[in-house]
């Protein structure tokens, strides 16, 4: 059996081990295992698209993988199927900070309905993204229908997750000083919705937190959703109290954004940003590898550095370089 | 006279002149006019880099040109030759929303220590900002010791008038709503200086703005300056009260950034940015005119909206294309 037809052929054990060679295949960098990988992506494109994916980030400490292990065994309970994957671009140097310790969401790893995927650790934010975003293929053809990518609050990578799902969730601690770094970040004007997680360290707090994102929210003019749909709502993963609310606020959302074409469109937008980001880094390390650039580099940037050549003269030099202009 | 040999001169009518010419210069886009240029900016580049490169950036209606103006002609009564120029990407759209206007700055547009020249209009930031970078350096050869970039608070023009300037200082109105607003956008965190302008408006309003802003730039951790450096004034511009101070903080950052070697590392810094940002640019209107990848590209493209293509084989087919390996 194909590696493709073992992916759709349904749950179980054969399946599992498909979908982690298929995910092993798309992490390759060796150019033969690409066009394998490029050859199986083609073949499973079709059996894609009809999960829901949803985004979740937050800071180290906000009770991510608590929140994410409550969610999953709340879903599979109602019957979805549930793959949690991460992008971390911090993990190829910390050895794996998100998802790698195996200990981690003990119970929901264990269930068969639920698919656990640490993040790849190649490097660059956009490598790391990348492959999640093709592993997130393989769980949606393999028929898991809610897709979890985490990701911690490092850099760009809450871009990138929201660039990639179809609701991006921001957890937040019942405290005041974290709300105002989540608006300098820019990070909470991605948010389809703002969850103040471990309300129950201090309800007072979390109430108060809950106000004040909500009006920073309304303040920056936050458009990412319809006005009926709740923003910014408290929960306490660990006691497992306010998930429901959670998922009907995720379903409304959904439903919202399904009906008006906004999810459509917002995954056309996400595929064609896709592209275009793997075309760019792609074309820079075209121009990185190129011998006649390799050659003229050293010299050239030398010469910017001590004030002889100007930067854009410099850039205009390598460039035609590269194309073999000159 | 060449053209580099009139701009060396020193001043008067011909270096006027000069100046215009080879500012039109370095913005044409002809390939004869752009071989020009560089050779130009080659033979100009060891008589560049001895002004004091100044960044002023604020949302429209905080007083830029009413400060920019006092500013110059404060600087040009204690001997200094002052060059303004400006980063406005949408100037092309707006026909030039600053400086454009000849009324503006008249006193200081008509003193002949004073160099004023509008925003190029050539397009993208990237383009417009590698303009503005070159026209600096023909004033610093032209003996301009003070080169004052003004920006609008439009995108990330102020990233890249921070990018280009020895010290970025940000103008904020006397009002609350205002300072959360650069802290959210991430501007604040590239100010060596906040200047609470039209502070006579409403003193108090002025005070208080500039704890709260002082009290958030400590919270951030701004790193950008040395500590003993005064980090907020208020300055009213049309009183012309605060100008003096404002300048002795100017001079005082300049002073310790000269002898911490900040400046030089500063400078460095940003002619290699300026090159690659110059290098990724080109790289990708080399990409965007392949004839190869015009051919593929509609095709493609609309496989990846239509979900027949992953977004990532897509790129890895184009790139294939344009570097001829298909």
């Amino acid at each position: 059996m194909s590696l493709a037809a073992a992916l759709l052929a349904g749950p179980g054990a054969p399946q599992r081990r498909a979908m982690a060679k298929a995910i092993t295949l798309l992490e390759s960098t060796r150019p033969d295992h690409r066009v394998q990988a490029d050859a199986l992506l083609t073949e499973l494109l079709p059996h894609t698209g009809k999960s829901f994916r949803l985004g979740i980030s937050g800071v180290p400490g906000v009770g991510k993988s608590t929140f994410i292990e409550a969610l999953g065994l709340f879903l599979i309970e109602r019957g979805h199927r549930v793959a949690v994957l991460a992008v971390d671009p911090s993990s190829s140097l910390s050895g794996g900070s998100i998802l790698g310790d195996k200990t981690r969401m003990e119970r929901l790893s264990m269930d068969e309905r639920a698919y656990i995927r640490p993040s790849p650790s190649s490097g660059t934010l956009g490598g790391v993204a990348d492959k999640t975003r093709e592993a997130m293929l393989v769980c949606e053809a393999a028929g898991f229908d809610i897709v979890i990518v985490e990701t911690v609050g490092v850099g760009q990578s809450e871009t990138a997750v929201a660039g990639m799902t179809d609701m991006y969730v921001l957890l937040q601690l019942p405290n005041a000083g974290d709300d105002l770094q989540a608006i300098k970040k820019g990070v909470m004007e991605l948010a389809d919705l703002v969850v103040i997680n471990k309300a129950d360290l201090d309800w007072a707090a979390a109430t108060r937190a809950q106000a004040q994102i909500g009006s920073s929210l309304r303040h920056y003019g936050h458009s990412g959703q319809q006005a009926s749909h709740p923003r910014v709502l408290q929960v306490s993963a660990l006691k497992a109290s306010g998930l429901d609310e959670f998922w009907s606020a995720v379903e409304l959302y959904r439903k919202e954004q399904a009906s008006s074409g906004g999810l459509e469109a917002k995954r056309r937008a996400q595929a064609q940003d896709w592209m275009w980001e793997r075309i760019h880094s792609g074309l820079r390390q075209q121009f990185a590898e190129s011998p006649a650039v390799r050659d003229l580099l050293p010299e050239v940037t030398g010469q910017v550095l001590q004030g002889q050549m100007a930067a854009s003269t410099a850039a205009r030099q390598l460039l035609n370089r590269f194309s073999g202009k000159v």
